[in-house]
């Protein structure tokens, strides 16, 4: 049994880890932090864990060396601030902020708008994207849980960077679900506002842009990215619609069967007709479909559940390998469907 | 041609005037004001007036004795700050708020927590339901416009406590959109906590359970009201499902034929075999339907738009009364249907 | 290992079984029957299941002697084709649907059009709601799984009734999303005329009004229900609220005492504040939340997600009584929250 | 005062045309066809309707010679059967599907997959898209009505293709709201499969692809499209984002400029910095967003509500201008914003 920790467990991120971490057959949850909510049973938050973690939130992590494993869902420029004094204790370290996601501090600089306060660990960060980058996340102690956006666009597109099929740059016009924009209320969030609308807001300018090209480029070869996020009326969900010119023109059979081929083996990817958001809803599931439109063209849509694949859940699996378990454990469980 | 104003008119149903207003063939909107916007272009934050509204919000209602009409869409508490003033002008006055609706300011002081300013007033104030008030409305300088949930209560209710047919009390269970919360975000209106939820809320406590025990006493006889405000996640409408013991056994056709007897006549209420939300969106109308179930209890179910016939349109509709002006005018189109 | 089938697995509660079956430690989903889909792959139809379910649907359940439990996701009518068969060949059922809930077979006619064909089984079934009639359930070869509105409505209003402290009529007054109308198609749940709307449907006219009825009397003393079902536009969920008059006095304090007490130990139902539907999503867990109006009315709400506590996740919770293992295995995860 | 008919009018097209004829000054609806509802009063089908239209369904279009316009909401392949016999009787046509849209019947046997059956009026037919053929329109006798994808796509990209700004091929990623599927219920629409989920279908494959590039083509100069259809759960409206490499480097405020100029003077078409679906909603207004990105790259986004501008909003608005009116004469109000 491994004991682990959240640090800034009032969000969304937080509560989700917690209620995946009590169906975990090997990990058992010790410590949650929260600043705000100090001193306040972690139910009284998060109703829906009543009965399942009698915690009261920590002020702070006091104690992380007796931990396995550390999760920060601290927010973007704060986990930077916990994560070298975290590492120093020797406890392993999953940071599902964006604080460790970019290689290079004056990237991070430009697109977060703060300096970065720990730029030596970057070099140290993995990626945890595990079905690009499991033997490495296997080794390290800190792991950058990747964007929910990047986490579909990198899926869907991978095997064309990887193979470096497409010319040009490439389009990814993504759906969130409003759970994506976390756990304050703004207007963009406030039902009236956003239940009968759709949004596209900062197109070009999402942090997660520059992620997805830079892990891109890493796979292989490809273009730029231009990122067009739009908010839609579901509470959980992203579909991530991409679309790229191919170098040379190819079947929808061909490309069906090099997904086919690039993600042979793995549990929480499947390559399927029709990407659905809601098969995946509450899973750590990745659907991806792709197709290509008059032998030119390819157009892949990947959908998963933002708060699982695209955050919690794999954050869980990350750790589930860095501490040498199997990848899918306390994680393989279908998607709600309906 | 009458020239109109809003006071506070950042707010949904501040907007929802002016939306009905561009469209009413003998009213004109002179000024919106607004203490938070005042000097902004008002379709900056109203952005659905663009090219309807080329107003920016005043600070005050300075030359309020110029205008005919001021709506006041200012919050409980602050109307009555100002209403005193503009009746001196001389203007009439329609006041969204719940500032004016119960007669006792000591109920008041129950139910809004704070003591009435203007007590005076009260018993110059005329309770806007058009179709119980019409009369007194016409000949009013201050019309205290009912609140969305008691609008669907009384009109599904009005006939049976008219005529006293009911026996014990009475059971109001209502259905509301998220607009009737207010343009101001928070916890409850945030989609991810909303949009798949139903929540029972302020049960026994809120504050239009006096108002529709007033009012239902002033148009009969029956007893209290037991109101249990729900929150579900649609944009506009009420549905308010009404449980009540008959005094007599009665069959349906013979409750059916009370109800339309009873509204025979008004534009704005249809006795329907099943009250629709959707059917009555973006209309002044209500639909009310009346059973009898086992020939001695009564459940009625009535239907509005708690933007239109519970707040805005209604709002015009009594102005329309006041002004001598047809009271259908501007207000004479269907529901959205769909 | 129990190895265990679903007949009519082609709708949602067939889905879900198979959904929660999956994650169930100790039974093995063996045989899914389906008339209209036999020799298609399960994972086409369900296509969340793929990965987890590798069964072609069969046309029949041949073989259920090697059984050790039949899940009967027939419609009303048909189960009582199926179930005699099934017992006779020794295997146990649990039936999702109406057909062993009445005990009175004219009483089933009169409320579900239909002469019941197998009414020598009625004294066998045991009412499946294991917070009341456990005992029963784990001696039973055939268990009829409660509706979803009776599971909410019943463990609302239990404790009350167990103790005779109502007087008068229930009004339940229930909220529930649209997969509890089932996998078919029609005007009532097509997206554009539901979304925006809320609608009261069937008052006083829903078989689960008896089915309430019967269970409430057996539980206690109190008397007729008027159950009022309405459709609301979420996916998964209901919210029951219930208005009952109290015989005599008393304090919300003392109303919750008296739940806390009545469910203390049970896993699967919360005395809470506020009974929520999204905390309740995707578990079979129930929140119920009483409270006293004015001295002397008692208002009770009571949430579950009517595909697991209201369907399929009873169905396993009386699957793990009826074959002796702990009563909450492979169902004792948190709700979604979010 | 203009006498107008419409045949095929069950559908949500049909009942919206009749909604916003019922507001209009200047026309009135004398005729409703439909085969399946012939005899039936209007407002039983169209419920929302009711005290507006005061008719039975008809099961024919008889007499159409004394009326001046006929609204053909019939649907792809039916209306074909109709025009040509309307035509001959003189009344002038609006055909809201797409049987004449595409000026080539071996295109329109190609996407629609039947022969096309009156080829000799399609030369006749004139686009119905005011914003880019107005005079066409005033001195056509055979409009067909723009798709609702098509006018918001068109109208977005418009300006760029008449300067012949765009190197390469565009994409259209469109989200659309359920209504524009019909009102016949199906899985896909169905509230269980679609209220938290977001598919894309048909890409590459829509019959709206080859009306795009047809249209824009007469406009200007540009590349193929792609178009991505998605289905979101909304009720009305739809969001078109648009994405092409510019040929030149522009800045933002160029094109802005550029869409400007290109919409003065219209009405119905608002140049905005963030197109909302909201704000559209319920009117015949169309928003436009135009941005580069990166110097290199426009993304322009378009919303309209799909049953509005982009169906029985704009049929009433070229019918307008068939018969002579002013062009908003009926339409000229804002949309809902909440």
């Amino acid at each position: 049994m491994f004991d682990v920790g959240i640090i800034g467990a009032t969000g969304y991120t937080g509560g989700e880890l917690a209620r995946l971490l009590v169906s975990h057959p090997e990990m058992e949850l010790k410590v949650m932090t929260s600043r705000g909510n100090a001193g306040k049973p972690v139910d009284k938050v998060h109703t829906y864990l009543k009965g399942h973690v009698d915690l009261e939130f920590a002020p702070s992590i006091a104690g992380a060396d007796e931990l396995d494993m550390v999760f920060a869902a601290t927010p973007h420029g704060v986990s930077m601030e916990h994560v070298p004094g975290l590492l120093e204790t020797g406890v392993k370290v999953v940071d599902l902020s964006g604080d460790y996601r970019l290689s290079d501090p004056d990237i991070y600089e430009t697109w977060y708008g703060k300096e970065h306060s720990d730029p030596g660990n970057l070099a140290n960060a993995v990626y945890g994207l595990p079905e690009l980058f499991r033997d490495e996340i296997a080794a390290a102690d800190l792991v950058a849980n990747p964007g929910c956006y990047p986490t579909a666009a990198i899926l869907a597109l991978a095997p064309l960077y990887a193979k470096g099929l497409l010319a040009g740059d490439v389009v990814v016009d993504a759906k969130s679900g409003t759970s994506g924009a976390g756990i304050s209320p703004g207007p963009r969030t406030h039902h009236p506002n956003c239940a009968e609308s759709v949004i596209a807001y900062n197109t070009g300018k999402h942090r997660h842009q520059p992620e997805m090209e830079e892990v891109l480029r890493k796979v292989g070869k490809g273009g730029d990215v231009l990122f067009s996020p739009h908010l839609v009326p579901i509470v959980r969900g992203i579909l991530a619609s991409c679309y790229a010119d191919l170098a040379e023109p190819m079947s929808t059979e061909e490309v069906v069967s090099l997904y086919d081929a690039f993600y042979r083996g793995e549990r929480f990817v499947q390559v399927v007709d029709e990407a659905s958001v809601r098969a995946v809803a509450a899973s750590n599931r990745c659907q991806v479909s792709p197709a290509v439109i008059g032998g030119k063209k390819a157009a892949v849509f990947a959908s998963i559940d933002n708060l699982v694949k695209g955050a919690s859940g794999q954050a869980l699996q990350c750790a589930n390998i860095m501490l040498g378990l199997p990848e899918s454990t306390g994680l393989d469980f279908p998607g709600l469907g309906v």
